[in-house]
């Protein structure tokens, strides 16, 4: 939870909202449309106008009645607000399958993520170079983290692995972790973890399949 | 959303609480706990144990005041309400990194996500085996659909190709979908679509770094 300028607490869900947002308003202007509606807004993304309305007014961005939100300003501004108006500097640990489609995947590098240090402790991996980029030992890592000037890294290693690296990493001053080992890490205070389990999408797909009674049903995110 | 056992509406976030439920219960379980309390399913993933009894009460779990909940019991019970309690045969369309990442995906075997049918389009690809399994021509995807009796899909190809991949494979009787490319595609009612966008993860971390005001935060999932 984070504190909005409106003084109201700003929950997890408005913040992937915020991302999904950013989306559409960059679908928008690509389109040609220069001004939007949280009506649109909400169209675009299976909500209610006043939801949308809600989640902008943390941010102090209030829409003008009959013109909407200027599409350049309100993307400009959700970026600063998520962050995404800089680059980061990310590090990806554990060059497996999962590890080695992560350093090609675009959507990281078109938000702003751009990886630029692979570490794994495998001496078959260290010195490949996968999309361009040097596997490092990860014995290393703590010189790396510095000279690279990473914050944010990306857990793709086995699970029984996941908290050591984790443990060495925040040593070297990391603060964020994308995990997708499939445990909880814990991390000290000031430190953030997502965890991405892609079956848990599945399991969603499967839920609705198996209950659906009803004949239409969206699937909200 | 779907109406539970109670008559009320199970909400797209329960559902994935259930799915962290499922994981914390198995993780209990395989550590040789037999009952386990709201509070300790609440310590366990970082909400409050009214909020545990609230979204299994939607399933008419109630556990016993002083014992908790059996288990091996709401395990099965959550299990069969995502209707991961069998396997599904999954097609996989998209051989590329992510694509050929996501054959290999231990979470997806071990949740009963069978992927059983690679399909692409690439001469170069068709042919080819990855992780065991040969990649079929797309060109035949009805046939390989009906033959490998298949209801969900994970869409791993290039955006442009994302909606002319749904839309046939909709014509094929696909009933859901795990989406990758990172648009939105449309679906008929009765068809289910989630959108897997590993980039909104990240920006939640940044959202984090960048608006920390308070020594200690959280981030909920």
């Amino acid at each position: 939870m984070t504190i909005g300028t409106n003084g109201n607490k700003i929950s997890d869900a408005t913040v992937r909202r915020l991302s999904k947002y950013y989306r559409s308003l960059k679908y928008a202007y690509d389109r040609g449309m220069r001004t939007i509606s949280s009506q649109e807004l909400a169209d675009m993304n299976g909500l209610t106008a006043a939801q949308v309305r809600k989640d902008l007014s943390f941010f102090g961005a209030f829409g003008r009645r009959g013109l909407g939100y200027y599409v350049a300003d309100l993307q400009r501004n959700i970026a600063r607000i998520l962050g995404i108006n800089k680059t980061w500097n990310v590090a990806l640990v554990g060059a497996g399958n999962i590890g080695r489609a992560l350093i090609d995947y675009d959507q990281f590098r078109q938000q702003g993520f751009l990886i630029k240090l692979v570490l794994d402790n495998d001496p078959n991996k260290v010195g490949n170079i996968y999309h361009g980029i040097e596997v490092k030992d990860f014995a290393n890592a703590d010189e790396e983290i510095r000279k690279n000037k990473i914050r944010v890294a990306i857990i793709a290693v086995p699970s029984q692995f996941a908290q050591g690296v984790v443990d060495k990493m925040v040593e070297s001053k990391v603060r964020a972790f994308l995990n997708f080992a499939p445990i909880t890490v814990q991390v000290p205070d000031g430190v953030f973890v997502r965890n991405e389990n892609m079956a848990i999408e599945l399991e969603a797909l499967s839920f609705a399949l198996t209950n659906r009674r009803e004949p239409r049903r969206t699937i909200g995110q």
